[in-house]
């Protein structure tokens, strides 16, 4: 007979088709449990989670809390249509308006951040009554037709199917576009940018910006000073609005229950996902400003979904941010960013001139991996490949993208568990990588 | 201090932003638990769930069975990323796989059906390398970028934002857009009009037809002779994929697990979603041919999203569909429609006037309301709106669409519950609504 971290292999292989992938060559790690942030297979081998999985695990697996509520409302009612009035749904609302600036009073539920965006995408449209998306290059919005093609990177490239959707640069000092040497003048070059974009491709076909506040799969790149809040000038001089995609930075990565409240900026519409419950069930949403609110009280929105609101994941809610709010754990992130991780991150580059920048805050961190500090040439994906086998065989869970170690632990994560994570991560990198 | 239906409508009026409406005037029914057939308020006031909520809780309201499987897994593992493998997720596309035609052996799981259309549309694009994709006018498919100008319904055009989607006209005999009058002719003529527009479109540019098996919210239009074999000729005639959408019609609804299997053919990418797991969950997925997955195995498939293979939603499919199994689910959805509603209805129409035409199948049925037998002329969003009123007033949740009253109860109904939904639609019809 099998055991079980054979069976669930052979399942999966015969069975399940995989994100992101080539099916051939796949062998994904078997999971079958979790706590804080601690995974584990059916044999008993332990990981170090220091991926929150899509980052999306804040609060850390399996939190006592957010379990009982998912397991009392699984008894209560475990579904319900998106047209009545629920009271998780209600209880779950009021907890994400209390975290919003003023002027946000309501919530539109979705299954996860891809719809997020789609409905915030086309809440703008019908508000401007205009056409066109801007978005960076450097940037992840999710899967689906407008999502997809709202994103930057290389996934946008086998999905154009949407139209309207424009892209730019952002501000990356480390690898700037516009051959900038400070974070001010990346900052400003940046803007100017913008501007010259808007400008061309006509100011008043563009309904909407739409950025992560800090994007996250692209590599962390913290905004400069001004960048966000010239955005915000930018969007008002020409009557854009301003979507802030916090699906990956919200609800503690960075030390904040939003990134953006660090930056000085206020949107228009806030999508969100993943840290709202640490995705223990899926959800998502779109934080509506009043004015943008208003226009549907009496124009009906064309848009929706069965899973909208849906009570296990409102219940879900509800509980995970109770449980931030009551220990801490959006402070602990903040403090593990200050106080742990930025200087042991900053002593680990310093010993391993493979590691070409750190940059981050909270839990929300990458290390850009180079051949050469000068060059900032990245590594090649069979290095990548090695980093990620020698971390798995030390016990560390990682998140890698491209040629960068993302350190994103749950936001529960223990000095202890950090500094056990450096070590591995020192172990690894003090390897002939470059061989 | 407030009732708990008082606080959850002051929560909802004032946070919950609701889907496909305009929100200034909506009074959202309380809802907050249910068992099998009935749903019911914070106040006791019960309700005899004949929508099964947006046509999705098949299994019926908190079937023991899929709950305790839900808290078993909250227990164990609320959630992994979808590039691990995971047990549950195994068991689960086994169970699909199982009840799938003879070569489909590979599932990707969604959030819902919105997202699985996307994929399957994604997929299709790609395995052809073409790229328009044909649909019905009278059709849903979701309410993402794609999946949304997919939709042939008027829910679309505030929405057209994605391009390469093409729309025709599929059978409806009792508005019959080829004046034919026979169910044989409507076929046929349906087949030539779907020819003429693959012509016309030119063929080669055509990656896939997306058809709901039987369309839902558009009315339960079953096909009639010949015409989804016939589709299938045209798309293998021309090299175009054939989507069948199961998301309303699959996994009992028709009294059959999957609604195509009554119908003489087998496409190339099966969507589902809502009966999979009764909504439990947020999930749904594409349960894709050999011939689409082996292409894959090889060329990194360029789709995904955080929530993939969710490990709630995974238990909660293999619970649902054992129970179902177990329970002869389907076959007692199978028998409620041949035994039950298709003479109880029928006699219904018998009596009065108002309604067209009844159509349907296993828990699957709509009344047609007209103001003239012989015009065929709806009624107004004013009498539907009354009739509204009174199911309510009668304890009984309708599924009501433009000039229809959905009959789609869960799969689990028994003959006294639908006896007794049929004293309520028989008294709130006979009221004098045209006056």
């Amino acid at each position: 007979m099998l055991g079980l971290n054979e069976r669930t292999s052979e399942l999966d292989r015969a069975h399940v088709f995989h994100s992101w992938s080539a099916q051939g060559a796949l062998k994904p790690l078997v999971i079958a449990g979790g706590l804080g942030c601690r995974v584990w297979d059916h044999e008993g081998h332990q990981y170090l989670d220091f991926s929150s999985q899509l980052v999306n695990v804040n609060i850390g697996h399996q939190h006592p809390s957010v379990v009982k509520a998912i397991v009392e409302q699984a008894n209560l009612l475990a579904t319900i249509a998106p047209s009545t009035a629920n009271l998780a749904r209600g209880e779950a609302a009021l907890r994400i308006v209390n975290r919003a600036p003023d002027g946000f009073n309501k919530v539109f539920f979705t299954n996860g951040g891809a719809d997020a965006n789609e409905n915030a995408i086309r809440m703008a449209r019908l508000h401007t009554g205009r056409d066109k998306v801007l978005s960076t290059y450097r940037s992840y919005h999710g899967n689906t037709g407008a999502a997809i093609v709202a994103t930057g990177d290389w996934r946008r490239v086998p999905n154009e199917y949407a139209r309207g959707h424009v892209h730019f640069f952002g501000p990356y000092l480390y690898r700037s576009e516009f051959w900038a040497t400070t974070p001010e003048q990346e900052s400003e070059r940046a803007l100017q940018h913008l501007e010259r974009v808007i400008q061309s491709e006509g100011s008043t076909s563009i309904a909407a910006v739409l950025l992560e506040s800090v994007p996250g799969t692209a590599g962390v790149m913290l905004p400069p000073p001004g960048y966000l809040a010239g955005v915000r000038g930018l969007c008002d001089r020409y009557g854009i609005l301003l979507i802030l995609d916090e699906v990956m930075c919200g609800f503690g990565r960075t030390g904040r229950w939003f990134a953006f409240e660090g930056y000085d900026v206020t949107p228009d519409l806030i999508t969100f996902a993943k840290g709202v419950n640490s995705g223990y069930v899926p959800t998502g949403g779109v934080i509506i400003s009043d004015a943008i609110a208003a226009g549907f009280d009496t124009a009906v929105f064309p848009g929706g979904l069965t899973y909208s609101g849906h009570p296990l994941a409102m219940a879900s809610i509800v509980a995970a941010l109770d449980a931030m709010e009551e220990e801490g754990i959006v402070e602990n992130a903040a403090r593990i960013g200050r106080s742990v991780l930025a200087p042991g991150l900053a002593a680990l580059a310093a010993n391993h001139p493979i590691i070409g920048e750190v940059r981050g805050e909270g839990v929300f961190w990458v290390l850009e991996l180079v051949t050469d500090p000068l060059t900032r040439e990245p590594v090649s994906a069979a290095v990548m490949a090695r980093i990620k086998t020698e971390l798995l065989a030390r016990g560390l869970l990682p998140f890698l993208m491209e040629n960068r170690i993302h350190v994103v632990p749950p936001c529960v994560v223990t000095d202890a568990e950090v500094a056990e994570a450096l070590a591995i991560y020192d172990e690894v990198l003090s390897l002939d990588l470059l061989a």
